[in-house]
Formats: C-alpha cells, sequence, structure tokens
C-alpha cells in the first residue's frame, strides 16, 4: 500500500468521533496500544517506521503494511513525542445479547465523558470479568485514541454498547440495579448479589435523576474514618474499581 | 496588580517542574479548582474575567487580583477551551515528620509518571485518610497543572514528601511494608495491619528491584473469576484504591 494525502486526511479525521462512526474505521497508536490491539481487531492498514518493523516481526498481510519515515511519523502522528507506529481498524459490530445480561454483573455508564475514565473502567472491568458495558449515547466513545490507549488492550475483550440507559434497563425484569450515593448504605453491610447492573454516573454530576430513579440498591463507599464529613468524592473510575472488586470480593 | 509581560510568560512558566521549583510558585486553573484550593494556599495573584469575578465573590485581597478580557484569558490559558480564571499559589513547606508515619497508613509511590494517575492517587488518600504520601524523586510533580485539576481540591489536604524512597523506608524501623504483585498473596486472605506503608509502582515497569526488596508483605488483587489467566494489568491509580479501600475496610 502507498500513503497517500488521503491516507494521511483519513488517519487525521479518526480523532474526531463522527468521522470514526461514518468510516466504521478507529486507530490504535504506540507500540504497546498496536500490538495489544492487533490480534483481536479486523486491520486495515498499517503504518510504521523501518525501525519499528524490524524489531516487531508480526504476522500481517504485507499489502496492509506502509513503510515511512520517522520525519512522517511525526506528521501522521497525534502524540507530542512521535510514536513508530499506527494501526488503523475496522470498528467491529458486537452488541450484547441483553437476554443474556440477568446471570452476569453489568457495569452501566451514565454520561462518563473523560476518556482516560473510560478507558480506565474498560480496563477494570477486564480484569474483574465483566464482559459488557453499557453506556449513554453522551458516555465518551469507547473508539477514541485516549479510550483505546489507557485500556492497555482490554477494548479487545470488553463490550461497549451505546444505548438508551433509562429504556434499555428497564427492559430487564428483576435485575438489581446498583449505584453508589452519598446517601446510600455502606456497601460493606450491604448484600451484594453476582449478578445485576451497577451504573456509575458522570463526573460532575453524577446519576442523573432518570436513570437513579431506575436504582434499586443505593450504595455507599464509606470514607474514612467513617463519617468523616467531607465535601469530595472519588474519582469515578475509582469508585468503579472499588465498587466493582468488592461485588467479585464476595461472589469468590 | 496589573498584568504585565513578566506576569504572562510566568505564568506559562508554571506548566513545567523546572520553572515552579524554582520560584516557589504553581497555579491552578478553572473555576472548580481555583475555588476547591483559594482558602488553602497562599495566593500570589489572581488572574479572571469581568464576568468571573461578578459570579463568584471571593474573599481575597483586592490588590491580589487583576481583571482581564476573555481574549486575555485566551492567551494565558493552558487549555483547549480557555478557563475564566487562574490562581497562582506559593508551594507551601509541608514536609512530614517521619517519625510519626509509624502510627499510620502511608502511601509510597515509585516512579508514578502520569499526572492524571498521581492526581487521582492524591484524591482517593484524602478520601481513605491518608495524610502523608512519600514519592521518589522521579515521581511526577504533584504541583503540576494536571495533578492539581485532577486532585480535586484534595491537593491541599494530603502532604506529598519527595525523597529517596529506599532510604526513607529504610529510616523507619519495624514497619509493616506492602505492595501488590502478579505473584502476591490474595489480599482478601491476607492479614493487614492498620499501618504501614503501601508502595504502588511505575504504569509500565511497577515496583523497582531495590524498592521492592524492602517490602515483607506482597500482596495480589484478585482477578475474577480467580487464577483467570491475564497478561494485563489494573491501572496503577485503580490498584491503589481497592488496594486503600480494603485496609479501611479491615480498620473500621
Amino acid at each position: 500500500m502507498e500513503l497517500t494525502n488521503a491516507i494521511r486526511k483519513q488517519i487525521r479525521s479518526l480523532d474526531d468521533t463522527k468521522h470514526r462512526r461514518s468510516l466504521h474505521l478507529f486507530k490504535a497508536e504506540g507500540t504497546k496500544c498496536v500490538l495489544d490491539t492487533i490480534d483481536s481487531f479486523t486491520l486495515r492498514y498499517l503504518i510504521a517506521t523501518y525501525e519499528w518493523l524490524n524489531h516487531n516481526k508480526i504476522d500481517i498481510d504485507r499489502d496492509l503494511v506502509m513503510q515511512v519515515s520517522p520525519k512522517e511519523m511525526e506528521r501522521l502522528s497525534s502524540f507530542s513525542t512521535a510514536s513508530q507506529v499506527i494501526a488503523v481498524y475496522d470498528i467491529p459490530d458486537r452488541s450484547p445479547d441483553l437476554r443474556s445480561l440477568s446471570g452476569q454483573l453489568t457495569l452501566a455508564l451514565d454520561c462518563v465523558q473523560d476518556p482516560g475514565n473510560l478507558g480506565t473502567i474498560i480496563r477494570t472491568a477486564d480484569w474483574f470479568g465483566i464482559r459488557n458495558i453499557l453506556a449513554s449515547c453522551d458516555t465518551a466513545d469507547m473508539y477514541s485514541p485516549k479510550v483505546v490507549q489507557a485500556t492497555m488492550g482490554a477494548i479487545s475483550r470488553v463490550t461497549v454498547c451505546y444505548c438508551d440507559l433509562v429504556d434499555t434497563i428497564k427492559s430487564l425484569p428483576d435485575i438489581a440495579v446498583y449505584g453508589t450515593f452519598l446517601d446510600g448504605t455502606d456497601i460493606y453491610k450491604s448484600d451484594l448479589s453476582p449478578d445485576g447492573i451497577i451504573i456509575m454516573g458522570n463526573e460532575g454530576k453524577g446519576i442523573s435523576d432518570d436513570v437513579a430513579r431506575l436504582v434499586n440498591r443505593r450504595l455507599l463507599i464509606p470514607s474514612f474514618p467513617e463519617g468523616r464529613i467531607t465535601s469530595e468524592s472519588l474519582n469515578v473510575a475509582t469508585a468503579t474499581a472499588i465498587t466493582v472488586a468488592e461485588f467479585r470480593r464476595r461472589s469468590s
């Protein structure tokens, strides 16, 4: 393959959610990120320096590889220190079967907007064996380069389904719906089921009113010493991790 | 106060660790970040638009305030969407009394390099009542704008002491030193003391060999299902949160 101006333009356009969605493509940049994803997604093309290709013997169709100069990589890279490799993949069509959620633990994200937080949550979900995440349509896009990077490869093992959270959760009958609130019940003193939905809210505003109404088990991660008055809260990826870890501890 | 070119230059220079350290100054940018910090640090000056000053009635010496146009804020701001306020503070001299650490739970960071991770760890420490963090000299600077932002005000309540970790920990006799490792003992099946040092390592390389030798209690955060083989790990701020939450759960 030859690097054309159209490809240069396409790579840059993939920083943008709208373009990713219309092209059904996303990119991974940097050695670790590319090696973490290359076996799990359908490669459209890979751009790398001679040095990178020489050091990383990967088993891919040579027709999909474009070897470029370090100077060219500097122009293509979104990083301040240019990476040596960029891979462009098809966005896979992986919707979870909603009926299967009833026996599992599932995360639901209500407008989590920071890509780093979303990426970290996907990585945490992978560690704790959560296969599906429901996300409101205003949650960050899982295929944004910063999210892909932060998942550290977990993006290939966890499915994120963008949907209307209220409609979707309402369609799941008799399921336990958990959420963390400052006036919830101490998570360590609460019954936790091995399955159900755990809702995590927006960085600034928390869980929206419409979604909060669906929560039937309100939890609190207690600060220490317990009851200490603090106006502050935990980062959403941090709160997700503590909550999911406690669910899994109970199930082990 | 009048906005001079020297001040414009100084504000920009505070993006850089070296300049912050030589000037003993740091900056907070954006409404939430400034309001979270203004009562806890000594203000050198505050720059804001008329609109911001009008909406935020804060009790500070008017001589320290520079009112500027939104256009000027665009030039001064480090954000892609210009903030309406920047505050510049003295870096306080707050070293913890090392002798006092023996009765407390303390975090030690061995080359945590991502400012977002450090900020989140400081915020988590605050939530869980950890007052002091030891940090190796190659850990991100706590006064970098991204760290200050990510702490959400916790920077005013948690002390980070940059030091030689090996020498410092060795100087604390008979203290339990914990660290998480992939070959450690399941944290949920381990005895955890109410005090001690919890070491967290670098994002890519984990805990360095020299520091790992000081660990006398090796822990593991188990993945789920337990024993599932995964080449991956947890984000360092996530692992810190799960570990500290479990220590505090036992002490409650």
